[in-house]
């Protein structure tokens, strides 16, 4: 069994259940280790002993299926480089607030992910024509206050997101099996999709003529702030927005004058990182960071801008990203009553100050 | 002796020092009870006995005083409605954060103040040809780590300023000596600034012929995120900015469908408010509300606008002044290192739905 503790080097939001953010010094990297990958659960981890457990796939289909542990290690295997991240990531920045964790900016990992594609397990399974949501139920649960009942985690996707080889029932995580707080022993991995969609702890799969739309469904719903266009457009959560985060320096850091190299990460959901530019004035001027080319469809690109910090006292970095459809991080993200999405240009604080 | 404790329905944020902010559900009035008056102190507030108690004033004049309370109180008064803002209120709703009591938007109140012009009191003293500066000292004092020393709250205030009629030693708020908290026996109080010239507990007053530059008066300055505009760009905080606030309803809220009133305040330090406009859909539209004269030149306006609110769901009501000086305020604050003067658009969330 993998640790029943994997929040190494992590900032815990909350213990109950277990919410913990990385520090963005450590995003210099391709890949997170599994201590070091963002945790977001709903309720607490369930322990699951893969002897005793099976993954039923029933619904709409024409071959109901019961795969063990075994049988999904047995099938073909596909690999992702994942960048997951949080629906409600930077939510605290987004002003009004809202409820919900308030997640700084860390709930953003990246981690190879191997496993089986979906898509091979529905096929074995054999798709009536009916079919279009597949519903991924976790062995977590618990009490939901503000839906008035005790209910797991679960959520259904459309299917042409899992007819996609990428989309994963994952069983690594680096090359290990998965650890528990991330899912033991099977998860849904949905690439390109914010994390609410990749369900831990897989239990049961149910292919459906519809969405299911329960409580998380409904929940992870991106609400605008607008009076009398609730219904037209209250969309659900799904493709990553464009994003860029500084990693080196961190917030407050004091540096001294001089040259520094200022380093960071950006994503897209809608294609590659074109450009990232980088203001060390306020947003008067941008200059153009050395961007890495993408190491994957659904990982993200380091960048990096050198800055000659010649004059004393504050300054704030920021970071803009655009991607090759030609969306631009924005300056505020949109306001929504959950506070998802949020992917305001990223602004970092710092001090040059000479040695005392 | 007033009361200890004059924090009464009051949202502490922190109990020593005391710093208490209002609730923005209690500004529908013209004038805010002593007890209702938010509280902002930098040391432990210290208790004064009258009877022990003089104020000296020295430095650049010809005639040095040393006056007690009932000199004081038998030199002719004068009466000021004022609007009272902490430079730091609306400090948490910067982003990124800056370090400081992370007051949300209710360090404000507006209360009437009585006292002796400070003019008068300087015109006994004779001020020499050299004096440009008043050093304001208070009796709290204590510990401050940034400085590395104790030491005690002052600041130093530009003679202009000092010469306005309306600039008081103030002994009297809503027509009673003012509470421990605010300052007993006496506070100098400068209309028309954020609330840190406004010393408190007053101990000395020393003329001089160059600003102070203590602690305090270096703390409060607006740090701009620039690099390389640090010594010209740092200008000290003084007078008010723009700024409104929705009171009615409160972030939160839920409404039932109909009609409601949406009612708040605005306040400028250059000039009236001339038009607050109010937005109920994310800053597509805007609508005007109805706008009250001014009570009084450091006062407040308030205002209220009709609202339909027939549509269910969230919505964003937002709030934008403008004064007669062609302000308005912006939707994003200018950042700076301190968290200053922060006059974002106000953004209040609620929800409008039918009763269950």
């Amino acid at each position: 069994m993998p640790d029943t503790d994997s929040a190494g080097d992590l900032n815990v939001l909350s213990e109950d259940p277990l919410c913990a953010a990385v520090f963005l010094k450590n995003l210099d990297v391709p890949v997170l280790p599994n201590e070091g990958h963002f945790i977001r659960s709903h309720f607490p981890a369930p322990q699951i002993n893969t002897a005793d457990w099976s993954l039923p796939i029933t619904g709409d289909v024409n071959n109901p299926l019961d795969l063990s542990y075994d049988d999904l290690l047995k099938m073909p295997s596909h690999e992702v480089i994942n960048l997951m991240e949080c629906a409600g990531n930077s939510r605290s920045t987004m002003q009004p607030p809202a409820e919900g964790v308030q997640w700084d900016n860390g709930a953003v990992s990246v981690s190879s992910w191997k496993g089986v594609s979906i898509k091979t397990v529905l096929e074995q399974a054999g798709l009536k024509a009916s079919a279009t949501d597949v519903l991924f139920v976790g062995l977590d649960s618990g009490d939901v206050p503000a839906a008035g009942k005790s209910m797991p985690y679960e959520m259904s996707v459309p299917l042409a997101k899992l007819l996609d080889a990428d989309t994963l029932l994952a069983y690594e995580m680096n090359g290990e099996p998965i650890p528990k707080d991330h899912g033991f022993p099977i998860r849904l991995l949905v690439p390109g999709w914010y994390g609410m969609a990749s369900v831990k702890w897989l239990t049961k799969i149910t292919v459906m003529d519809h969405p299911n739309g329960g409580f998380h469904e409904l929940d992870y719903r991106f609400y605008p702030a607008t009076d009398g266009k609730v219904d037209s457009d209250v969309t659900r959560v799904s493709s990553l927005k464009i994003k860029s985060l500084i990693s080196t320096p961190v917030k407050g850091n004091i540096l001294e004058p001089g040259k520094h190299t200022i380093k960071g990460v950006a994503w897209s959901g809608d294609g590659d990182i074109t450009r990232v530019e980088v203001s060390t004035d306020d947003d008067r001027t941008w200059r153009d960071a050395k961007l890495d080319k993408p190491s994957g469809k659904y990982s993200w690109q380091h960048w990096e801008i050198d800055w000659d910090a010649t004059n004393l006292g504050h300054s704030l970095l920021r970071s803009r990203a655009t991607d090759s459809a030609g969306n631009v991080q924005p300056m505020l993200a949109t306001w929504n009553f959950r506070g998802y999405e949020v992917n305001s240009i990223h602004s970092v604080p710092i001090t040059v100050r000479k040695p005392q």
